[in-house]
């Protein structure tokens, strides 16, 4: 009998069978600040009712192009680190503020009130949050916070299920990096503060979420250590996909002689690590 | 309000959630002969009962192992192009003889009959096969043929069903690329050997499946027509994924300065026509 994989069922159910039928496109998402070009992504993690965290992200990165579930690359890995901290290891639900690649680093902060973005996104907020087992909301970077609070602001409602959640904003998972490159400041640095930020938000998140494994919330050193980092379940990936697309080494690149043949190509490799062929 | 997209539902109902958590891997498909570090890929179209038609296929090809379903690319359009000629829009469904894509020419005829091979590829000919609507099976190429025939000779329950459809062995629809490459005629003769093949074909198919569409079983040419490959529809593919991955223009393409290299990477990339972004 061969091994059972564990894969994710998509959207079948409602109300996520008329979400995905319903994405907004160009319309909502102007192509000269997004790459409607890809596709949407949705979302990773449970959709059951089961998720006991809700992540909110910024906007899918070049695996996820691929891989069609968000936080999949080194971003992903981090905040699997940071759920397992938790004592969380499947019961969670992640959304992102944009459903397509935002290009350019300061489109992202021009958008995140538009209507178009801010009704669709409210709609999965909504299927998510409302009526959910969910106690926590951990919303990476400035604007995961922003549109989470547009959300609580909107309606008596959703003003009234967000005052039972822990919402801890903590800083992106990938901070330390664009805060070191925009900065000019060593990414040690930026590293450390960001981890130091995230030691601090563990203890109040870690009381308001119910663990499924016993909870380990130590604080991160100064660095990344190589545990800080976790893989993505197989569950949350759809049927058949590679496991490597799952793993921490690096597999998806944005490629190109210039900026028109970078937007349009994506390279997959197989990491070395992961290629189990006999030597060609 | 947006226009509603459909999307291919996936595998959640029964028989078919069990498949994709029982595939077999390297265990049965020797990775020295297949592309197993790029995942199975089991199908294309209806998994709901709706099927007219079974079109049996060879092994995914490099498309296929990003869009995650099968006959997407080039030989897919074939394929639909001939459905549409019998009047099949959408009541359709495909496998492949082999789960993960061949690696190198001859491997495709070593493993047919392996038995890790044979029983779960039976086992998804009896879920799409048995009790169904289907009346017609397509099958692509001598693999496909092949892999038909173990499945019909395997059971009394098995050839009794196949005994009430019609048996279709027609060309592979890259057939004409590969058997000019292999012997040195011309792709005109070859392509045009092709066409002749699924010409005589179409009169008895046509006769076996009940149309969705009014059917044009006319002949083809002796070359490929524009109107011969037609674009995969959006309800085959996976929510959210690009337009451009169900179009006629190639978007996937493996690529490597050596052997090991090409093995490990697909480059993907926006067709000239799809990249609907301002200039940059």
């Amino acid at each position: 009998m061969v091994a059972a994989h564990r894969s994710c069922p998509g959207y079948v159910d409602e109300p996520f069978a008329t979400l995905v039928a319903q994405y907004p496109g160009p319309e909502a998402y102007p192509p000269a600040d997004f790459r409607v070009e890809w596709g949407p992504v949705f979302h990773r993690g449970r959709l059951d009712g089961s998720a006991r965290v809700l992540v909110i992200g910024q906007d899918p990165a070049t695996h996820e192009a691929i891989s069609r579930r968000i936080l999949v690359g080194e971003a992903g890995q981090r905040v699997q680190g940071l759920l397992a901290r938790l004592g969380i290891t499947s019961s969670y639900v992640m959304l992102n503020v944009y459903l397509y690649s935002v290009f350019g680093q300061a489109a992202g902060y021009r958008h995140v009130k538009d209507a178009g973005v801010v009704d669709y996104r409210h709609r999965w907020i909504d299927a998510v949050l409302l009526e959910s087992e969910v106690t926590a909301v951990i919303a990476l970077g400035t604007l995961a916070k922003r549109a989470f609070g547009l959300w609580e602001d909107s309606s008596p409602e959703r003003t009234a299920r967000a005052a039972e959640l822990h919402i801890a904003a903590v800083r992106h998972p990938t901070y330390a990096e664009g805060s070191a490159m925009a900065s000019g400041q060593p990414l040690e640095d930026t590293t450390a503060a960001q981890l130091a930020d995230w030691s601090a938000q563990l203890p109040a998140l870690s009381a308001a979420v119910r663990p499924e494994v016993t909870p380990n919330p130590k604080p991160y050193g100064t660095s990344w250590a190589e545990q800080d980092l976790v893989a993505i379940p197989e569950q949350d990936l759809p049927p058949g996909t590679p496991e490597w697309w799952r793993a921490v080494d690096a597999w998806a690149v944005r490629q190109g002689a210039d900026a028109e043949e970078k937007r349009a190509t994506i390279k997959v490799t197989v990491p070395k690590g992961a290629r189990t062929w006999p030597p060609l």
